[in-house]
């Protein structure tokens, strides 16, 4: 990987090949001017390449003597080579102590599951899906051979395939007669095995040989995206993925808006037919880029939180919200994709990831699969952090799983210029402490459009390290800084000015959001102490930590723990599983023993209801500070802290 | 039983109580004038009461002095006790001859099966039908004990029932948490055992507690008539039977138009909805009569010919029809009832009794059920005749059978004053060999509307026998009798004139009418033939001869070997059982054995293709004369014409 050095800071840094230089001087931990997220508008980013060469494009901002003398625009240069780079004095904005003061604030991800994580993952389970094709020759009948076309296949299967008895689906037994005969005798059977200690199933007979066109679909239904996954079932080859809000968004931004929703007139078949709509679209751009037949997928796998199985279903979910929150079921049956409205084979299955209660659903049973914890030892955290928070805590022995209503800030919702992490929101916040001006990087560097979860738990983090807010979330007027501001009666700090936002308008966290943010960290934190303190265990037991969900992709650990939404977990133990809903649903996909791991998983877990929960309530009151009122349980936080404070003269409240 | 005893004739007979004076006069072999079928138009059956009392409806036919004098119709009088009676001569059509010529016509029906036989046959079987319904008191769920409603059902299915694991219908799952609330947590789930190899399936969910209701329907789709028998699965008593043309009549009157039907823009589908529709009715009739409630008849096993079934199933039925004659299925799958378009319970699961070809149905293996061949040692002869002649040669070890396309004579098609066996249909028809005149009953003794099967074969039998027809079924125009006459170019018998009708015209039969019935009638027996010659075996070998149909429970064993229908069966071999279709439907909807029995029974039978066959058609063209062409093989038929020729001077050709 290239390597990139910074003068005057003398910070160098690895970087993958096209990272641009904005990036590398975030991960080196160097302070670069950036005030449009990386769009190449505000043109403060300017460096000066000493050595090597960056492939840039070209900027009006720079002027001819500037580029002659090797500037470039940090933001639109990326790295190809080795290089180094010198950051302006005015670049810097202040002097070189921003950087020094910097010193440990490289970027702390932990790791993402490697390719090797996932070969070995993948390697746990043998390729074997619930459904098979079976291409087939029959005899044509004669006069002497007049057995009926059913028995003829099955005697054929059984000769030819070993296949013993099987039911079929009376679809099936309708176009037996014309499929059999519009391909000459040969045809290809798809058989599936719905559930355990069932004879498997006739689900389709295709004239010609169609065996080698067995695909499959991987889905994530999320409460607002929904993300599918083509998969070839013969060789586990992924065919592509896609993407898309849950249609039912119009419906309801959470899951008991939705539930509400649902109570309307038609309300629960609209709401079906909202998210089958959007799986069907997914599936046409899937079959639009693969060149895969539509009559050719005949399996699905669905993950999802439980009350977006039951809507999908078609499912009234009106007890999950009613105490003591009952879902009409967990474990969930296997239905005919035509049954849920999708656009697949005639006679194809549907199957969901089952679930253990209302609010830890298939999603969190998916993710446990796909972060390996039904085979490891070690003392595992498992958390996915989305509208709700769900986390899990065990091993292969034994789970015990939570859910806190942690609230959409994370997510985007109820935060005043919130919004998911798609391009143009804002993912990185460094705050100068001495300017206490805004360095910030979008998704795809793109003109900022608002604040993604992980942009805000930086800016949380930042706010709080420079002083610019105080340990309740409130901000400190009295520091000279115009981004401070008071607007509209509550007091903000002003991210992006709207010259450089793609808004048109200012872009800026508010104390209201920050209020939504602090108690939204604190139910999670407190959701970890919870199912810590039911085992008798602390944090320091615990041996790794997976972070699940799209939010985590993005999420920088020290500042996470800086505001409190996660204990002090060192780097190595924590491990991000991207979307594990996605992926769990893809290892079910592939393989009837995953499906059976997925069925232990959630048979074993135990649930502990937090909502009537003493001492979930006492730790979330502890929670709603930064980092917490415990300040002894966050040491790095208090180093981190004081050396904000030694560093860059830390604003005093 | 009473018994009836007739002047001067000295002929006695035992009747059951309440049977008419004129029926027992047939069972006795005496001859008594009724031209009007017995419903007391013609005034011209009047006998005088010698000793004991008969119930006689009033008769404007009779003078004061006849009644002063013991007389009454014998048509509309019945049998309480021992009774005496006298024929006057002008009843008796000519002298006491007649009487005496009949000495051996007494009506030989062989015997149908006992309540005996059918208590054996029942007994073979253990109750255990497919479907089950539990009751279960669930603990209400509470925080603690949290989990999903399908979870907890199980569980206590488990517990309660030792139920293991089920799959279940969506509908089901759709309607679970609304049903366990509305029964306060107690409720009855429905299971059934849909195939072999398969769990058990939910198959509905009701509150309260339904464990005692429940019921099933057995059903006979018929051609022509449909039959549905309702069925108390808890102890097998049947609470009801009802039957109904098959409205698919409007399109047809037998199988091959009814797939010629189904080639049509959306034929298909109107046959289907049109036979659910009269089983529909039926089921609003049953009830309707028996009280019980429509969505607690949760299992359906019907019979039926191929075609029937594959058009219940809203299956295509074209192959039937087209050499090889292949259909799509003779093992039939079970389906919900609300895919065929049953109003019974959500849920309700329907099966038809396996067939082995497209020309011998699930209607014939529940016809050797019912005849008990599967447990039978004895050389069998089983023979369904409707539409087509199906029939069945074998015993517990083997099976042959075939089908060969008789025609719908026997069933009232094609023949000019044909009819099905319903109130109003000639069922008996004498002929004085000496007058040359007839003697009819109908069935209800009603106005004659013409002739079913079992009139049609006694009079071409009398017809043959008064030598008023000869053995290529021509009429002899020169015997002077004016019921034979040429009408439109057309020779014919008049059995009713117009005026004792119900139809106000003449009901005649015709040398058209004779030429269909020959062929008819030699199908079958050429059917027989071609069965014994391919097991080398003549009909002497027979050792049990079971008739099945509507039409066997009427047929006169003696005047059907006389026209040469069947072969010189002796009376005590042959049993009539009934509707055997419906007799072998309703076992199977009582015990899963006989539904293996009946698969058994389907697997190990061989269909033999006449349609193709050599010596079928050798066979058939020797059968098309009166009894046959080798007349060597009907000794009794030959004595009785002699008998006849000698008594009554039988009319000379």
């Amino acid at each position: 990987m290239p390597r990139v050095r910074f003068h005057p800071n003398q910070r160098e840094v690895e970087v993958a090949v096209g990272e641009s230089l904005l990036r590398a001087a975030i991960l080196a931990g160097v302070h670069v001017n950036a005030t449009c997220g990386g769009s190449g508008v505000c043109g403060k980013c300017r460096v000066v390449v000493e050595r090597g060469e960056v492939d840039s494009e070209p900027s009006a901002k720079l002027t001819p003597e500037q580029i002659a003398g090797g500037s470039v625009m940090a933001c639109t240069s990326t790295v190809s080579g080795d290089v180094e780079v010198r950051v302006p004095v005015e670049s810097q904005l202040g002097d070189t102590r921003s950087v020094l003061a910097r010193e440990h604030r490289t970027i702390t991800h932990g790791s993402a599951l490697t390719p090797k994580d996932l070969g070995e993952l993948f390697g746990e389970f043998e390729l074997d899906p619930a459904t098979s094709r079976l291409y087939v020759e029959l005899p044509a009948p004669t006069l002497e051979d007049n057995i009926g076309d059913l028995e003829r296949l099955r005697r054929e299967l059984a000769r030819v395939h070993g296949v013993g008895d099987f039911t079929l689906d009376h679809s099936c037994l309708a176009h037996l007669a014309a499929s059999l005969r519009a391909g000459e005798w040969k045809v290809t059977a798809t058989l599936a095995r719905t559930g355990e200690g069932e004879c498997p199933r006739l689900i389709g007979v295709d004239p010609g040989d169609r065996s080698a066109r067995h695909y499959g679909l991987a889905v994530d239904i999320g409460t607002t995206s929904v993300v599918a996954e083509l998969v070839d079932l013969g060789n586990r080859a992924s065919l592509g993925r896609e993407s898309e809000y849950n249609a039912q968004i119009s419906c309801g931004d959470d899951v008991i808006s939705r539930i509400v929703y649902s109570l309307k007139k038609d309300g629960l078949a609209r709401l079906q037919g909202l998210v089958a709509g959007t799986i069907n679209t997914l599936i046409d751009r899937l079959v639009e880029k693969s060149g895969v037949e539509r009559d050719d997928i005949v399996y699905v796998v669905a993950a999802g939180n439980t009350t977006m199985i039951h809507l999908f279903y078609g499912i009234d979910p009106r007890h999950i919200r009613e105490e003591p929150y009952i879902p009409t079921m967990n474990f969930i049956p296997t239905v005919e994709a035509a049954t849920v409205g999708l656009r697949i084979a005639r006679g194809a299955r549907v199957f969901c990831v089952p679930g253990r209660a209302s609010y830890v659903g298939g999603d969190i049973t998916a993710g446990l699969l796909a972060a390996g914890v039904f085979r490891s030892d070690k003392l595992t955290l498992f958390i996915d952090i989305g509208t709700n928070g769900e986390m899990a805590l065990g091993n292969a022995e034994w789970l015990l799983s939570c859910a806190c209503s942690a609230g959409p800030a994370f997510e985007g919702g109820s935060v005043k210029h919130g919004m998911r992490a798609v391009l143009g929101a804002i993912e990185i916040v460094r705050i100068d402490p001495d300017t206490l001006e805004p360095m910030i990087v979008t998704i795809g560097q793109q003109r900022p459009k608002g604040i993604c979860g992980s942009g805000l738990i930086d800016a949380v983090a930042e706010l709080f390290l420079t002083g610019i807010i105080n340990e309740k979330g409130k901000f400190n007027l009295d520091l000279g800084q115009p981004r401070i501001r008071v607007n509209a009666g509550i007091a903000e700090y002003v991210l992006v000015r709207a010259a450089e936002s793609a808004i048109g308008a200012d872009i800026a966290i508010t104390e209201a959001d920050l209020d939504n943010l602090i108690r939204t960290k604190g139910a999670i934190y407190a959701g970890i102490a919870t199912l810590l303190e039911q085992m008798q265990m602390t944090a320091e037991a615990i041996e790794q930590v997976f972070i699940a969900g799209g939010f985590g992709r993005y999420l920088e650990l020290d500042q996470a723990i800086t505001i409190g939404l996660l204990p002090e977990f060192s780097e190595d133990k924590v491990k991000y599983v991207g979307n594990g809903s996605l992926l769990g649903a893809h290892l079910v996909l592939l393989s009837r023993a995953a499906r059976e791991s997925a069925a232990g998983i959630a048979r074993s877990m135990t649930y502990l209801e937090l909502s009537t929960n003493p001492g979930f309530m006492d730790n979330y009151v502890s929670a709603l500070f930064l980092p917490h009122t415990d300040q002894h349980a966050f040491p790095s936080v208090l180093q981190r802290v004081a050396r904000a404070t030694r560093g860059g003269e830390r604003a005093a409240h």
